[in-house]
Protein backbone atom coordinates (compact mmCIF):
# COMPACT_ATOMS: atom_id res chain seq x y z
CA UNK A 1 0.00 0.00 0.00
CA UNK A 2 1.41 3.17 -0.62
CA UNK A 3 0.71 7.13 -0.67
CA UNK A 4 -1.57 7.36 -4.06
CA UNK A 5 -3.37 4.13 -3.07
CA UNK A 6 -4.33 5.78 0.37
CA UNK A 7 -5.06 8.99 -1.32
CA UNK A 8 -8.14 6.98 -3.08
CA UNK A 9 -9.70 5.96 -0.04
CA UNK A 10 -9.35 10.10 1.55
CA UNK A 11 -10.75 10.65 -2.10
CA UNK A 12 -14.11 8.50 -1.63
CA UNK A 13 -14.67 9.65 1.59
CA UNK A 14 -13.28 13.80 1.44
CA UNK A 15 -14.34 14.17 -2.66
CA UNK A 16 -11.58 14.22 -5.42
CA UNK A 17 -12.24 17.86 -5.66
CA UNK A 18 -10.23 18.67 -2.07
CA UNK A 19 -7.14 16.10 -3.20
CA UNK A 20 -6.57 17.70 -6.44
CA UNK A 21 -3.74 20.33 -5.93
CA UNK A 22 -1.17 21.17 -4.09
CA UNK A 23 -3.27 23.46 -1.41
CA UNK A 24 -6.66 24.09 -1.17
CA UNK A 25 -8.54 27.08 -2.28
CA UNK A 26 -11.13 28.99 -0.28
CA UNK A 27 -12.00 32.39 -0.81
CA UNK A 28 -11.02 35.44 1.04
CA UNK A 29 -12.44 38.49 0.07
CA UNK A 30 -11.58 39.62 -3.30
CA UNK A 31 -8.20 37.04 -3.25
CA UNK A 32 -8.37 33.65 -2.66
CA UNK A 33 -6.75 31.87 -0.05
CA UNK A 34 -4.41 28.75 -0.90
CA UNK A 35 -3.36 26.26 2.43
CA UNK A 36 -1.87 23.35 2.79
CA UNK A 37 -0.57 21.21 5.43
CA UNK A 38 2.74 19.28 5.50
CA UNK A 39 3.62 15.73 8.30
CA UNK A 40 7.75 15.67 8.67
CA UNK A 41 9.31 13.40 11.15
CA UNK A 42 12.62 12.29 12.38
CA UNK A 43 12.82 8.77 10.81
CA UNK A 44 12.23 9.41 7.11
CA UNK A 45 12.59 13.18 6.65
CA UNK A 46 15.36 14.76 9.05
CA UNK A 47 18.29 12.85 7.93
CA UNK A 48 21.17 12.16 10.54
CA UNK A 49 23.48 15.28 10.31
CA UNK A 50 20.65 17.66 10.42
CA UNK A 51 20.79 20.48 12.78
CA UNK A 52 17.41 21.47 14.46
CA UNK A 53 17.34 24.75 12.90
CA UNK A 54 17.39 22.86 8.99
CA UNK A 55 14.67 20.70 10.49
CA UNK A 56 12.53 23.64 11.03
CA UNK A 57 13.71 25.05 8.20
CA UNK A 58 13.11 22.32 5.55
CA UNK A 59 9.70 22.19 7.41
CA UNK A 60 8.34 25.58 6.51
CA UNK A 61 10.31 25.36 2.68
CA UNK A 62 8.12 22.41 2.33
CA UNK A 63 4.85 23.89 3.10
CA UNK A 64 5.85 27.35 0.94
CA UNK A 65 6.73 25.39 -1.83
CA UNK A 66 3.16 24.13 -2.60
CA UNK A 67 1.97 27.67 -1.92
CA UNK A 68 4.58 28.51 -4.36
CA UNK A 69 3.47 25.87 -6.93
CA UNK A 70 -0.66 28.09 -6.50
CA UNK A 71 1.26 31.15 -7.60
CA UNK A 72 0.48 32.53 -4.06
CA UNK A 73 2.55 34.58 -2.17
CA UNK A 74 2.97 33.00 1.33
CA UNK A 75 1.80 35.02 4.38
CA UNK A 76 0.92 32.63 7.56
CA UNK A 77 3.04 29.66 8.66
CA UNK A 78 1.42 27.36 11.65
CA UNK A 79 3.76 25.00 13.22
CA UNK A 80 2.84 21.98 15.69
CA UNK A 81 6.11 20.41 17.36
CA UNK A 82 6.02 17.28 18.66
CA UNK A 83 9.51 16.92 20.86
CA UNK A 84 10.82 13.89 22.23
CA UNK A 85 13.66 16.33 24.03
CA UNK A 86 12.57 19.85 24.35
CA UNK A 87 16.09 21.39 23.48
CA UNK A 88 14.96 20.72 20.00
CA UNK A 89 12.29 23.03 19.89
CA UNK A 90 14.41 26.43 19.65
CA UNK A 91 16.18 25.44 16.79
CA UNK A 92 13.37 24.38 15.10
CA UNK A 93 11.33 27.47 15.84
CA UNK A 94 14.26 29.91 14.43
CA UNK A 95 14.88 27.81 11.46
CA UNK A 96 11.40 27.93 10.82
CA UNK A 97 10.90 31.36 11.38
CA UNK A 98 14.25 32.45 9.13
CA UNK A 99 12.85 30.31 6.26
CA UNK A 100 9.15 32.17 6.85
CA UNK A 101 11.01 35.68 6.93
CA UNK A 102 13.08 34.92 3.33
CA UNK A 103 10.00 33.82 1.75
CA UNK A 104 7.50 36.80 3.15
CA UNK A 105 5.46 34.84 5.38
CA UNK A 106 5.57 34.95 9.36
CA UNK A 107 4.36 32.33 11.98
CA UNK A 108 1.21 33.14 13.21
CA UNK A 109 0.55 29.81 15.81
CA UNK A 110 1.00 26.64 16.41
CA UNK A 111 1.08 23.59 19.32
CA UNK A 112 3.66 22.09 21.21
CA UNK A 113 3.15 18.29 21.89
CA UNK A 114 5.23 15.44 23.49
CA UNK A 115 5.96 12.61 21.22
CA UNK A 116 8.32 9.85 20.44
CA UNK A 117 10.07 11.19 17.91
CA UNK A 118 10.52 15.19 16.72
CA UNK A 119 7.95 15.19 14.42
CA UNK A 120 6.76 19.07 12.68
CA UNK A 121 3.89 19.70 10.93
CA UNK A 122 3.10 23.31 9.35
CA UNK A 123 0.35 24.52 7.90
CA UNK A 124 1.01 27.24 5.19
CA UNK A 125 -1.31 30.13 4.14
CA UNK A 126 -1.00 32.44 0.80
CA UNK A 127 -3.07 34.56 -0.80
CA UNK A 128 -3.59 35.17 -5.07
CA UNK A 129 -5.54 37.46 -7.30
CA UNK A 130 -8.20 34.85 -8.61
CA UNK A 131 -6.33 35.24 -12.23
CA UNK A 132 -3.31 34.24 -10.86
CA UNK A 133 -3.91 31.26 -9.43
CA UNK A 134 -2.46 28.53 -11.20
CA UNK A 135 -4.19 24.57 -10.91
CA UNK A 136 -2.73 21.84 -11.53
CA UNK A 137 -5.61 20.91 -14.16
CA UNK A 138 -5.24 22.99 -17.02
CA UNK A 139 -2.42 21.51 -19.07
CA UNK A 140 -3.52 21.13 -23.14
CA UNK A 141 -1.40 19.25 -25.61
CA UNK A 142 1.09 21.35 -27.60
CA UNK A 143 2.05 23.07 -23.82
CA UNK A 144 5.72 22.81 -23.13
CA UNK A 145 6.88 20.96 -20.00
CA UNK A 146 8.84 23.20 -18.23
CA UNK A 147 11.30 22.83 -15.11
CA UNK A 148 12.89 25.50 -12.81
CA UNK A 149 16.35 24.57 -11.58
CA UNK A 150 18.28 21.50 -11.69
CA UNK A 151 16.01 18.33 -10.18
CA UNK A 152 18.07 15.29 -8.55
CA UNK A 153 19.97 17.17 -6.36
CA UNK A 154 18.29 15.94 -3.07
CA UNK A 155 18.54 12.47 -3.87
CA UNK A 156 22.01 13.06 -5.39
CA UNK A 157 23.40 13.77 -1.65
CA UNK A 158 21.13 10.87 -0.32
CA UNK A 159 23.44 8.61 -2.70
CA UNK A 160 26.81 9.59 -1.48
CA UNK A 161 27.36 12.91 -3.62
CA UNK A 162 27.91 15.07 -0.15
CA UNK A 163 28.47 17.97 -2.58
CA UNK A 164 24.73 18.46 -2.48
CA UNK A 165 23.94 18.65 1.14
CA UNK A 166 22.19 22.24 1.13
CA UNK A 167 19.86 20.66 -2.00
CA UNK A 168 18.57 18.30 0.72
CA UNK A 169 19.29 20.22 4.21
CA UNK A 170 17.72 24.21 3.21
CA UNK A 171 15.65 23.70 0.44
CA UNK A 172 14.68 26.88 -1.31
CA UNK A 173 10.84 27.06 -2.38
CA UNK A 174 10.70 28.60 -5.77
CA UNK A 175 8.33 31.55 -4.10
CA UNK A 176 9.47 34.34 -6.44
CA UNK A 177 9.11 32.20 -9.00
CA UNK A 178 5.69 30.76 -8.50
CA UNK A 179 4.15 33.85 -8.15
CA UNK A 180 5.75 35.48 -11.54
CA UNK A 181 4.55 31.92 -13.50
CA UNK A 182 1.34 32.41 -11.83
CA UNK A 183 1.39 36.26 -13.57
CA UNK A 184 2.31 34.79 -16.98
CA UNK A 185 0.09 32.59 -16.96
CA UNK A 186 1.01 29.17 -17.23
CA UNK A 187 -1.28 26.32 -17.63
CA UNK A 188 -1.20 24.12 -14.94
CA UNK A 189 1.87 23.84 -12.30
CA UNK A 190 3.32 21.93 -8.82
CA UNK A 191 6.24 20.71 -7.20
CA UNK A 192 8.25 18.00 -8.24
CA UNK A 193 8.67 16.89 -4.07
CA UNK A 194 8.04 13.47 -5.09
CA UNK A 195 10.47 13.43 -8.17
CA UNK A 196 9.74 14.52 -11.80
CA UNK A 197 8.21 11.02 -12.60
CA UNK A 198 5.46 10.60 -10.14
CA UNK A 199 4.41 14.48 -10.28
CA UNK A 200 3.84 14.22 -14.03
CA UNK A 201 1.46 10.93 -13.22
CA UNK A 202 -0.44 13.10 -10.52
CA UNK A 203 -0.37 15.58 -13.24
CA UNK A 204 -1.86 12.98 -16.19
CA UNK A 205 -4.17 11.29 -13.74
CA UNK A 206 -5.73 15.08 -12.92
CA UNK A 207 -5.49 16.37 -16.58
CA UNK A 208 -6.17 13.03 -18.98
CA UNK A 209 -3.30 14.01 -21.30
CA UNK A 210 0.37 12.60 -21.23
CA UNK A 211 3.92 13.74 -21.16
CA UNK A 212 6.75 12.88 -24.04
CA UNK A 213 9.73 14.26 -22.50
CA UNK A 214 13.01 14.44 -23.78
CA UNK A 215 15.79 12.92 -21.65
CA UNK A 216 18.64 15.19 -23.75
CA UNK A 217 16.60 18.46 -22.21
CA UNK A 218 16.80 17.42 -18.86
CA UNK A 219 19.12 19.41 -16.73
CA UNK A 220 21.30 17.28 -14.63
CA UNK A 221 23.35 17.50 -11.29
CA UNK A 222 26.97 18.42 -12.02
CA UNK A 223 29.53 15.46 -11.59
CA UNK A 224 27.72 12.50 -11.24
CA UNK A 225 27.84 9.77 -14.39
CA UNK A 226 25.39 10.80 -17.05
CA UNK A 227 23.17 7.75 -16.36
CA UNK A 228 22.58 7.36 -12.53
CA UNK A 229 22.29 11.75 -13.24
CA UNK A 230 19.31 11.14 -15.24
CA UNK A 231 17.65 8.44 -12.34
CA UNK A 232 17.99 10.90 -9.62
CA UNK A 233 16.95 13.51 -11.75
CA UNK A 234 13.28 11.37 -13.20
CA UNK A 235 13.28 10.09 -9.84
CA UNK A 236 14.69 11.66 -7.08
CA UNK A 237 12.18 13.31 -4.19
CA UNK A 238 13.12 16.04 -1.67
CA UNK A 239 13.66 18.76 -4.91
CA UNK A 240 10.99 21.36 -4.57
CA UNK A 241 11.34 22.72 -8.26
CA UNK A 242 8.21 24.18 -10.30
CA UNK A 243 7.30 21.64 -13.14
CA UNK A 244 4.54 23.77 -15.27
CA UNK A 245 3.18 23.53 -18.20
CA UNK A 246 2.74 26.81 -20.59
CA UNK A 247 2.12 27.82 -24.31
CA UNK A 248 4.43 27.82 -26.59
CA UNK A 249 4.33 31.47 -27.59
CA UNK A 250 4.54 32.46 -23.57
CA UNK A 251 7.68 31.10 -22.70
CA UNK A 252 10.32 31.80 -21.55
CA UNK A 253 8.87 34.04 -18.47
CA UNK A 254 10.90 36.74 -17.64
CA UNK A 255 13.05 36.38 -14.65
CA UNK A 256 12.16 32.67 -14.09
CA UNK A 257 15.15 30.52 -15.67
CA UNK A 258 13.43 27.22 -16.40
CA UNK A 259 14.44 24.79 -19.02
CA UNK A 260 11.91 22.73 -21.55
CA UNK A 261 11.67 19.60 -21.06
CA UNK A 262 9.16 17.85 -23.34
CA UNK A 263 5.53 18.42 -24.56
CA UNK A 264 1.59 17.72 -23.54
CA UNK A 265 0.54 15.25 -25.54
CA UNK A 266 -2.96 14.10 -26.34
CA UNK A 267 -2.04 10.30 -25.52
CA UNK A 268 -2.62 9.77 -21.72
CA UNK A 269 1.14 8.42 -21.19
CA UNK A 270 4.47 9.41 -19.88
CA UNK A 271 7.00 8.56 -22.06
CA UNK A 272 11.24 9.83 -22.15
CA UNK A 273 12.54 9.62 -25.37
CA UNK A 274 9.63 7.69 -27.06
CA UNK A 275 9.42 4.94 -24.15
CA UNK A 276 6.80 4.82 -21.28
CA UNK A 277 8.42 6.60 -18.15
CA UNK A 278 8.51 4.27 -14.88
CA UNK A 279 5.85 4.94 -12.19
CA UNK A 280 8.22 5.75 -9.17
CA UNK A 281 9.58 8.34 -6.94
CA UNK A 282 9.43 9.48 -3.30
CA UNK A 283 6.59 7.45 -2.05
CA UNK A 284 5.57 6.01 1.88
CA UNK A 285 4.46 2.55 2.11
CA UNK A 286 3.18 0.34 4.50
CA UNK A 287 2.72 -3.56 4.48
CA UNK B 1 10.22 21.45 31.71
CA UNK B 2 6.54 21.65 30.79
CA UNK B 3 3.91 23.40 28.03
CA UNK B 4 3.93 26.54 29.68
CA UNK B 5 7.65 26.68 30.16
CA UNK B 6 8.44 25.99 26.26
CA UNK B 7 5.92 28.33 25.28
CA UNK B 8 7.99 31.31 26.56
CA UNK B 9 10.93 29.44 23.84
CA UNK B 10 8.19 29.79 21.22
CA UNK B 11 7.41 33.30 22.45
CA UNK B 12 10.65 35.02 22.27
CA UNK B 13 11.37 33.41 19.04
CA UNK B 14 7.29 34.48 17.47
CA UNK B 15 6.55 37.02 19.42
CA UNK B 16 4.19 37.12 22.38
CA UNK B 17 0.91 38.25 20.16
CA UNK B 18 1.16 35.40 18.15
CA UNK B 19 0.74 32.55 21.44
CA UNK B 20 -1.89 34.69 23.21
CA UNK B 21 -5.14 32.88 21.93
CA UNK B 22 -6.86 29.65 21.88
CA UNK B 23 -6.35 30.63 17.34
CA UNK B 24 -4.39 33.35 15.52
CA UNK B 25 -6.27 35.58 13.68
CA UNK B 26 -5.85 37.12 10.44
CA UNK B 27 -7.88 39.52 8.15
CA UNK B 28 -10.40 38.09 5.59
CA UNK B 29 -11.91 40.41 3.50
CA UNK B 30 -14.27 42.01 5.83
CA UNK B 31 -14.42 39.28 7.95
CA UNK B 32 -11.95 38.08 10.39
CA UNK B 33 -10.54 34.31 9.46
CA UNK B 34 -9.47 32.42 12.77
CA UNK B 35 -6.92 29.42 12.71
CA UNK B 36 -5.59 26.81 14.82
CA UNK B 37 -3.75 23.81 14.88
CA UNK B 38 -3.65 20.94 17.09
CA UNK B 39 -1.25 17.47 17.06
CA UNK B 40 -2.80 14.58 18.62
CA UNK B 41 -1.66 10.94 18.81
CA UNK B 42 -1.52 7.30 19.86
CA UNK B 43 0.08 6.97 23.01
CA UNK B 44 -1.28 10.41 24.68
CA UNK B 45 -4.56 11.10 23.48
CA UNK B 46 -6.36 8.29 21.61
CA UNK B 47 -6.80 5.91 25.00
CA UNK B 48 -7.16 2.26 24.59
CA UNK B 49 -10.05 1.17 23.42
CA UNK B 50 -10.99 4.44 20.86
CA UNK B 51 -11.97 3.41 17.50
CA UNK B 52 -10.37 4.79 14.59
CA UNK B 53 -13.42 6.77 14.23
CA UNK B 54 -13.35 8.56 17.76
CA UNK B 55 -9.96 9.13 17.15
CA UNK B 56 -10.55 10.92 13.86
CA UNK B 57 -13.39 12.76 15.73
CA UNK B 58 -11.50 13.81 18.71
CA UNK B 59 -9.30 15.03 16.00
CA UNK B 60 -11.58 17.66 14.53
CA UNK B 61 -13.62 18.31 17.97
CA UNK B 62 -10.49 19.79 19.40
CA UNK B 63 -9.73 21.64 16.87
CA UNK B 64 -13.23 23.22 16.48
CA UNK B 65 -13.52 23.71 19.96
CA UNK B 66 -10.92 26.62 19.56
CA UNK B 67 -12.46 27.92 16.90
CA UNK B 68 -15.73 28.18 18.96
CA UNK B 69 -13.70 29.46 21.23
CA UNK B 70 -12.88 32.72 19.52
CA UNK B 71 -16.78 33.19 18.53
CA UNK B 72 -16.34 32.05 15.19
CA UNK B 73 -17.79 30.06 12.77
CA UNK B 74 -15.89 26.65 11.73
CA UNK B 75 -15.82 26.59 8.00
CA UNK B 76 -12.75 24.44 6.95
CA UNK B 77 -10.56 21.59 8.31
CA UNK B 78 -7.28 20.27 6.92
CA UNK B 79 -6.28 16.92 8.37
CA UNK B 80 -2.25 15.34 8.04
CA UNK B 81 -2.42 11.97 9.47
CA UNK B 82 0.78 9.93 10.14
CA UNK B 83 -0.16 5.73 10.09
CA UNK B 84 1.95 3.20 10.96
CA UNK B 85 -1.00 1.18 9.97
CA UNK B 86 -2.81 1.78 7.06
CA UNK B 87 -6.16 0.25 7.70
CA UNK B 88 -6.78 3.26 10.59
CA UNK B 89 -6.70 5.44 8.01
CA UNK B 90 -10.88 5.11 6.82
CA UNK B 91 -11.83 5.48 10.18
CA UNK B 92 -10.05 8.82 11.05
CA UNK B 93 -11.23 10.13 8.02
CA UNK B 94 -14.64 9.00 8.25
CA UNK B 95 -14.63 9.99 12.06
CA UNK B 96 -13.17 13.35 11.49
CA UNK B 97 -15.70 14.15 8.29
CA UNK B 98 -18.67 13.52 10.57
CA UNK B 99 -17.39 15.39 13.56
CA UNK B 100 -16.93 18.60 10.72
CA UNK B 101 -20.60 17.82 9.04
CA UNK B 102 -22.01 18.22 12.56
CA UNK B 103 -20.72 21.39 13.17
CA UNK B 104 -21.13 23.07 9.60
CA UNK B 105 -17.15 22.23 8.55
CA UNK B 106 -15.72 20.63 5.67
CA UNK B 107 -12.48 18.78 4.89
CA UNK B 108 -10.37 20.69 2.77
CA UNK B 109 -7.21 19.26 2.77
CA UNK B 110 -4.38 17.11 4.52
CA UNK B 111 -1.14 14.83 4.39
CA UNK B 112 -0.72 11.16 4.75
CA UNK B 113 2.62 10.32 6.16
CA UNK B 114 4.30 6.90 7.68
CA UNK B 115 4.52 7.25 11.07
CA UNK B 116 5.61 4.46 14.12
CA UNK B 117 2.40 5.77 15.76
CA UNK B 118 -0.75 7.00 14.81
CA UNK B 119 -0.54 11.01 14.70
CA UNK B 120 -3.34 13.27 13.44
CA UNK B 121 -2.54 17.16 13.39
CA UNK B 122 -6.00 18.80 12.58
CA UNK B 123 -5.71 22.23 11.24
CA UNK B 124 -9.05 24.51 11.44
CA UNK B 125 -10.12 27.38 9.91
CA UNK B 126 -13.19 29.72 10.90
CA UNK B 127 -14.68 32.92 9.91
CA UNK B 128 -16.41 35.55 12.14
CA UNK B 129 -17.67 39.21 12.16
CA UNK B 130 -15.34 41.77 13.46
CA UNK B 131 -17.41 42.86 16.46
CA UNK B 132 -18.10 39.55 17.17
CA UNK B 133 -14.97 38.02 18.03
CA UNK B 134 -13.78 37.53 21.30
CA UNK B 135 -9.96 36.78 22.40
CA UNK B 136 -9.00 35.34 25.98
CA UNK B 137 -7.90 39.25 26.72
CA UNK B 138 -10.76 41.81 27.45
CA UNK B 139 -11.91 40.19 30.98
CA UNK B 140 -12.28 43.11 33.12
CA UNK B 141 -12.27 43.12 37.54
CA UNK B 142 -16.75 42.78 38.58
CA UNK B 143 -17.33 40.16 35.18
CA UNK B 144 -18.54 36.94 35.80
CA UNK B 145 -16.71 33.72 35.32
CA UNK B 146 -19.14 31.03 33.63
CA UNK B 147 -18.28 27.89 32.26
CA UNK B 148 -21.20 25.74 29.65
CA UNK B 149 -21.90 22.05 30.67
CA UNK B 150 -20.26 19.96 33.59
CA UNK B 151 -16.66 19.95 33.44
CA UNK B 152 -14.63 16.74 34.81
CA UNK B 153 -16.21 14.28 33.21
CA UNK B 154 -12.95 13.33 30.45
CA UNK B 155 -10.59 13.22 33.13
CA UNK B 156 -13.64 11.13 35.23
CA UNK B 157 -13.38 8.16 32.85
CA UNK B 158 -9.69 8.08 33.26
CA UNK B 159 -9.98 7.55 37.00
CA UNK B 160 -12.21 4.54 36.49
CA UNK B 161 -15.94 5.88 35.79
CA UNK B 162 -16.59 4.49 33.18
CA UNK B 163 -19.99 5.73 32.52
CA UNK B 164 -18.48 9.00 31.18
CA UNK B 165 -16.46 7.35 28.43
CA UNK B 166 -18.66 9.42 25.76
CA UNK B 167 -16.92 12.78 27.32
CA UNK B 168 -13.60 11.71 26.42
CA UNK B 169 -14.20 9.73 23.62
CA UNK B 170 -16.59 11.92 21.44
CA UNK B 171 -16.21 15.49 22.72
CA UNK B 172 -18.58 17.94 21.72
CA UNK B 173 -16.89 20.93 21.00
CA UNK B 174 -19.72 24.22 22.30
CA UNK B 175 -19.44 25.66 18.20
CA UNK B 176 -23.33 26.94 18.60
CA UNK B 177 -22.63 28.33 22.11
CA UNK B 178 -19.58 29.94 20.95
CA UNK B 179 -20.99 31.86 18.18
CA UNK B 180 -24.12 32.64 20.19
CA UNK B 181 -21.53 34.13 23.13
CA UNK B 182 -19.47 36.10 20.94
CA UNK B 183 -22.86 38.20 19.59
CA UNK B 184 -23.97 38.60 22.88
CA UNK B 185 -20.51 40.53 23.38
CA UNK B 186 -18.95 38.25 26.46
CA UNK B 187 -15.10 40.05 27.05
CA UNK B 188 -13.30 36.91 26.95
CA UNK B 189 -13.05 33.25 26.77
CA UNK B 190 -11.22 29.99 25.41
CA UNK B 191 -11.61 26.68 26.30
CA UNK B 192 -11.00 24.16 29.30
CA UNK B 193 -9.15 21.69 27.16
CA UNK B 194 -6.10 21.49 29.88
CA UNK B 195 -8.76 22.03 32.98
CA UNK B 196 -10.75 24.80 34.32
CA UNK B 197 -7.59 25.48 36.97
CA UNK B 198 -4.95 26.00 34.57
CA UNK B 199 -6.67 27.89 31.88
CA UNK B 200 -8.10 30.37 34.61
CA UNK B 201 -3.81 31.16 34.74
CA UNK B 202 -3.79 31.46 31.51
CA UNK B 203 -6.34 34.00 31.45
CA UNK B 204 -4.90 35.52 34.11
CA UNK B 205 -1.11 35.77 32.73
CA UNK B 206 -2.94 37.40 29.64
CA UNK B 207 -5.87 39.36 31.65
CA UNK B 208 -3.61 41.04 34.27
CA UNK B 209 -6.38 40.42 36.58
CA UNK B 210 -7.13 37.19 38.80
CA UNK B 211 -10.21 34.95 39.58
CA UNK B 212 -12.29 34.52 42.65
CA UNK B 213 -13.76 30.74 42.34
CA UNK B 214 -16.63 29.52 44.92
CA UNK B 215 -16.45 26.06 44.76
CA UNK B 216 -20.24 25.18 45.78
CA UNK B 217 -21.39 27.24 42.67
CA UNK B 218 -19.48 24.65 40.41
CA UNK B 219 -21.75 21.89 38.52
CA UNK B 220 -19.61 18.62 39.16
CA UNK B 221 -20.12 14.81 37.39
CA UNK B 222 -22.80 13.39 39.43
CA UNK B 223 -21.99 9.54 40.94
CA UNK B 224 -18.64 10.47 41.76
CA UNK B 225 -17.91 11.38 45.53
CA UNK B 226 -17.97 15.13 46.08
CA UNK B 227 -14.46 15.50 46.65
CA UNK B 228 -12.94 13.78 44.27
CA UNK B 229 -15.60 15.25 41.69
CA UNK B 230 -14.40 19.14 42.55
CA UNK B 231 -11.07 17.63 42.23
CA UNK B 232 -11.89 16.44 38.80
CA UNK B 233 -13.90 19.99 38.04
CA UNK B 234 -10.80 22.17 39.08
CA UNK B 235 -7.76 20.18 37.11
CA UNK B 236 -9.11 17.39 34.79
CA UNK B 237 -8.41 17.71 31.17
CA UNK B 238 -9.66 16.31 28.24
CA UNK B 239 -12.90 18.45 28.38
CA UNK B 240 -14.00 21.37 26.02
CA UNK B 241 -16.21 23.38 27.36
CA UNK B 242 -15.76 27.06 27.49
CA UNK B 243 -15.08 29.45 30.22
CA UNK B 244 -15.82 32.53 29.45
CA UNK B 245 -16.29 36.26 31.33
CA UNK B 246 -19.08 38.47 31.21
CA UNK B 247 -21.29 41.64 32.00
CA UNK B 248 -23.23 41.16 35.33
CA UNK B 249 -25.90 42.74 33.70
CA UNK B 250 -25.52 40.70 29.96
CA UNK B 251 -25.66 36.77 32.02
CA UNK B 252 -27.70 34.71 30.89
CA UNK B 253 -26.89 34.70 27.27
CA UNK B 254 -30.25 32.94 26.06
CA UNK B 255 -29.46 29.17 24.65
CA UNK B 256 -26.19 29.02 26.18
CA UNK B 257 -27.01 26.78 29.27
CA UNK B 258 -23.79 27.98 31.56
CA UNK B 259 -23.30 28.34 35.28
CA UNK B 260 -21.19 31.16 37.23
CA UNK B 261 -18.91 29.80 39.35
CA UNK B 262 -16.98 33.25 39.73
CA UNK B 263 -16.48 36.55 39.91
CA UNK B 264 -12.55 38.66 38.29
CA UNK B 265 -11.27 40.04 40.34
CA UNK B 266 -8.57 43.20 40.38
CA UNK B 267 -5.74 41.27 42.46
CA UNK B 268 -3.82 38.83 40.45
CA UNK B 269 -4.51 35.50 41.91
CA UNK B 270 -6.79 32.56 41.49
CA UNK B 271 -8.37 31.33 44.37
CA UNK B 272 -11.44 28.99 45.27
CA UNK B 273 -13.15 29.48 48.60
CA UNK B 274 -10.68 32.22 48.93
CA UNK B 275 -7.93 29.85 49.27
CA UNK B 276 -5.50 29.60 46.00
CA UNK B 277 -5.97 27.28 43.34
CA UNK B 278 -3.13 24.80 42.59
CA UNK B 279 -1.77 25.60 39.17
CA UNK B 280 -2.28 22.22 37.96
CA UNK B 281 -4.05 20.27 35.10
CA UNK B 282 -3.06 18.35 31.86
CA UNK B 283 0.53 19.08 30.73
CA UNK B 284 3.07 17.24 28.39
CA UNK B 285 6.30 16.75 30.59
CA UNK B 286 9.57 16.34 29.25
CA UNK B 287 13.25 15.70 31.13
Amino acid sequence: MDDRELLQIVMRIVGKDNCADDCAVVPCGDLEMVITTDMLHRTTDFVPGMTDWQAGWMSAAVTLSDIASMGAAPKYLLIAVGLDDWKCLEGVMQGAKDCCMQFGASIIGGDIDRHNELTVVTTGLGLVDKDHLVRRTGARPGDLVCITGTPGQAQAWLDGYLQFEKALFEPQPRVREGQMLGRAGVNAMMDDSDGIALSLYDLMSVNGYGFALDSQKLPLPVGIPPGHALELALYGGGDYELIYMIDRGKFPVEGVPSTVIGTVVAEPAVTVDGRPLEKRGYQHRWE
